[in-house]
């Protein structure tokens, strides 16, 4: 490995106020062994994202004790989160229950940080009044991170009936046209409320950190 | 021309129930003005579609005064509309004012055939009250033709509260990832409202006979 | 799972006539074993789709029990279909033995609830006489279902011959550029034949629903 | 112009059977008249091809004096069409008036190499009746050059009913999904139909280059 | 004009904290000038946006007269801009100068509504010591919105180095992979800087937005 | 099984010279074990393609033992082939290794109806002379198939060379823009060599059809 | 136009080698003659890129003056070409006439900076015989640009032939599925030659800059 | 396999000075075989690419042993590497951990004919001190190979402040709209820093092989 040094952005949270994540899909084990052994020798605290089931077995033993890992989000924690730093000022709302693999990774995101979030699970606006049902508790947030596939007419709607910082992510959720989050993606961008500011497919961590760099003008 | 004769499908009404259109994108003046003698030969009627406004002024005067023609929806009408057949039973339900050239051609479509519709414009749902507030009148239709370009979101929430026969045409109206229609028609075919039914972009006579073929079975 | 309690939409017939099915692609066997319990509690019928068989094999036995599986479609019955309401109305025509797994994804979702339906298959149009030799049974209803998938010519040649309700889905069957159904999409939103309404690959569902709201108007 | 001397391969007919042609789309008229200076000074016979309207009026009058010019399909001929020799083996079946600009296109083509052709037009399949009609007078040809765009249907039906060579030219007709032609080239080489041998979009010229190819091994 | 009245969300301020915008491409003349009756009727305030040079000639001199006009953003006001609020608390940082437009529409939209904001142009990263050394002012802001085309490497760079809140606007600036700004897109989404978020391909107005709703969480 | 009876084109063979293959990708053991079954009980003859190497395995015994089965080109024989009609006539020129899954389906398509073929592999035009070595061989048959992928650029060198029929086919051979065959394909379509015709992606079995039907017009 | 100053890199021939290009494709007059202005002011030499015919024409007659402009390139010099550094050590390869726009601005960018070129024009490889008639004269050269449209099969059989430095420029000639240059893009990417090295669709002047980088290191 | 020998292009070192490497992905474990066997007889020396652990494994226990096989790159050397040709003329700079199994065969190639290369690796720029405190190392190299995926915009960055031969690579590296490659591919020729040429997606292969071309004519 010699050759293949890694160079972990330390800094990182002076620089920008978060700490670089370790992105594991796609690295080896043998790879991801070596950053967490630089990592704890440095005492660092990490966010792991995309670590599949598969990986996470197949780490040593000790690598796994060290690790808070949660397979719906596929994230890990490597030394404890921070305290919470008040009531919850970022909303996930999502449209359906296929979406928990990304609306789980945005609360595991933002709590590793020490911000809490609110919920909305499952408010899909094929049934209207589920959305409308929990508005204003969702309007009580400065800060909404939308998660939803397919057609992602979730963000339009939100979007016309919330006004604060609006995040939205779209999921791979769904099939033919809509497999691979394109569709939702795309619907999301052309949406006819103004305003909505996105994130790459299923990026989970992406919106936490779009929304924690709002949070920061607010504090 | 002699060698390319056109041949119209004279007989298709008596086959599917209404009569072959003429599609006037990518047709020249004369060969326009061919078909319109032919046509006039025998008498027929006829509707042609995406007549365009350079088109029609290079027609001969005879041409144009046999036509009644609408510039917004590009529609032309050879011989008189049929009767209507009573009261409205579809409502043709649009998200923006950019949508009218495509709500348009779907209503000169049908009142051409003897159908009147109902008219309900400017809905899109991130102003989510101007749709709820008249979802009564749309639900006493028994087709609903809804058209929708950028985001498509009304689709999926009309699709939601309205339980009849969805016919919807995605529009090219938009820029950026919405220009062409294709996000719109992506979003209406991945809807998560179930049974909405889609034609191509910017097919307003698509959707009207689609909407005529729906009609058929209720007589 | 506290935080992502599930919301099902249990109000959705009222509304627009038929119930909220679960779709399972995407969904952990926990997520699955939990809206299962939930609608047991409540007594609801429902209907699974995109059940894979692994999922199927992996839930508990208790639910496998409890659910009428069919392993071509991937649909699974929770409670008993309607009694059927009367004779078929619904023609499902297919191209070829490989779209059997979306025709019989139409024939079981109406069946469960309450609607009979006449299957045509294997009568592509690259063998003509197959088709025009049914064709007059085909007409005796006012719905049609197409199932097709590689260049879908099947859709415009039967648009051209039956003039009733006409709904198209395209299939992934095939591979190079056919393959996902996009080919067969496409070519169904561009046929000659007029007021051909399609939904999404593979969304034999969602035909099956646009089916049933044409139906309603005619009851 | 002295660095960019243009240099035409005069030996190509002696290689393959068939002249080069002049592509004009995207040359200058003074590229143009260039080629046309070299090709008369050698006494070379030329056809060319996409040579617009403007492009052919801007010329110098000995040019446009010098070529025959076809403005449908684009194509000018300099010096005189061979003698054709003997009857029409190939037949030219298209589907709709707007497909003419490349039907005619794929008819000077082969006449000015001595090739006459039979004319099939309007026959698309959404009016089944116009193409089974004329089946049998098709068949007599043992190569037929299939021209449609939009769902390009009339390319698998005619595969079914036809065993000859059979090369299928998309078009660039229609709107939407189907503009620019790749919907009809895709369904083409989809096509469920066997052996349908495709050219590129609204590529005359190279569907009769490709039918001569089959002509060479006959004779 | 009867059956296509036109529906403003004249209460869309009072939801969400901004006016509805008129986006005036793909609307005829009649369409704006009937709208601009309407408002001025009702003495409300509107930005205009997208509307392009010969739009604006051809609208009657007293809508003309009306509007503070200007070309570059193709943003015209009806009405006077809201007092400015306080210092520049959003920085528009852009590429080059041909991202301009763009740039502008950013800027005329916060204007409007009464914020003031700092410009950083031509600061494109080919030239890194262009942004390196202007970045303290620009970390002086909570929000930034970033405008890049071609490669759009301005938006990961900047996210490296600033913490606060970043919304991308992709331009459809450069020809090739880049044209149409899919390109710029695409790298804003895919950005290995985290919490980028980003909007539609030239989407000043949206990126504005964004950044009004950011704003309303600091006040 | 009874409501998805299989319907076989038994007649395909008298209409366009060459029988039904069956198509097995995507298809159950079940459903071809059920064809099998009708197709011995009839004493057809019959091609089998992309029957993979586990779908082959998972057949009956019997079913097993009645084929000849061919794992590169995943075809297999029910029946015998046709005796050779004479020497070969069609010669299939393949760029490299890697697409032999391809030619090797070419050559048993082509020898099941009795046409023998010369087999010219590995001439990839990175290495020239390895074609215009072979060159004169070639030229003695009527009927070319080209096979290959990444760049395909073999059909454009040999369609400058070679003067008769020629089929190319492109493959799926290669990775990053090369994969999934799309880049050979478009390569090929978009020949500067005139009258390349082109198949599907990997369609080896439609370009021994193709052949076929240019062998027709010969005899 | 105070708050949109324009930021030249003036110093960037000192970091790598060449100056900057003012890139005028969207470029308003105003900003050209302000760009040009600026430019003079610091007797500063330039190349313009894509500089229309139009927008050239609209300039003031003072910059006109100061630009040689030549039209086919769509390049303009401000100051004077480099003295030539020697005998040319870049030779220009191009597919077809069709070509010249891109293989001149090559030359224009070369020769701007001191650098002769030679120029091998219409070498297409559907007529071998040209390219390898002159693959002695190229091969003298250390390194090679290589212009093709449509299939770009120039740049493989080159690759295969010449193993100095070699940049391949798609461009934008051809049709269907050729136009805009996405085709030999890819099929130069997915080249069977090894070390084809591409730059974007009709960039001349990049391809250019890359023969420079190249250069630096010979000399 | 008589009738698919294999024809190995053994004197393309003598024309363009590199071996023909041998491209495994998609052959079979006997296509190796008997390829490996082919190339001890004539005792040549040879890269192996793509080379998959499973293929690896799979291979006779005598293949396997004659090869110096290397996991992360997928690279196996059959006959010993090439004596380096002195000190590093080659400097390999890669963004992330995740893109080594490309950095590594950019390293591999090299080194198999003789020529060292500096590896600067995790060098990204969302942490842009990484890279600019390696610049100087850097820019000692005639040619640097840049290794990047997601937005790639390391290769910008990088082209502005280094002026030597600059390959560029992009990797499959991410997800959502990154996954494949294609915006890092894109992002790359779309480049705003001039003279950036590119390579195929994970073609670390063919950067080496075009970086060893411009080597050729620095000696």
């Amino acid at each position: 490995m010699a050759s293949h040094e890694i160079t972990l952005d330390f800094e990182r949270a002076d620089r920008i106020g978060f700490d670089e994540a370790i992105f594991c899909q796609g690295k080896t084990v043998e790879h991801l062994a070596h950053i967490l052994e630089q990592a704890r020798a440095k005492k660092a605290r990490f966010l792991l994202t995309r670590l599949s089931a598969e990986q996470h077995a197949a780490l040593p033993a000790a690598d796994r004790q060290a690790l808070d890992y949660e397979p719906v989000s596929r994230t890990a924690y490597l030394g404890a989160p921070l305290d919470p730093k008040g009531p919850a000022r970022v909303a996930i709302v999502s449209a359906g229950t296929s979406d928990a693999f990304v609306s789980r990774e945005v609360e595991r995101t933002l709590r590793f940080s020490g911000h809490a979030a609110t919920v909305v699970a499952d408010v899909g606006v094929a049934g209207l009044h589920r959305l409308t049902g929990r508005i204003e508790e969702i309007r009580a947030h400065p800060v909404v991170v939308a998660v939803a596939g397919m057609d992602a007419a979730l963000a339009t709607v939100l979007g016309g009936l919330y006004g604060g910082a609006l995040i939205a992510v779209p999921t791979s959720t769904g099939y033919g046209v809509a497999a691979g989050g394109t569709t939702a993606l795309h619907a999301m961008l052309a949406s006819c409320a103004p305003g909505v500011a996105v994130v790459n497919i299923d990026n989970g961590y992406g919106a936490a950190c779009a929304a924690m760099r709002v949070l920061r003008g607010l504090s």
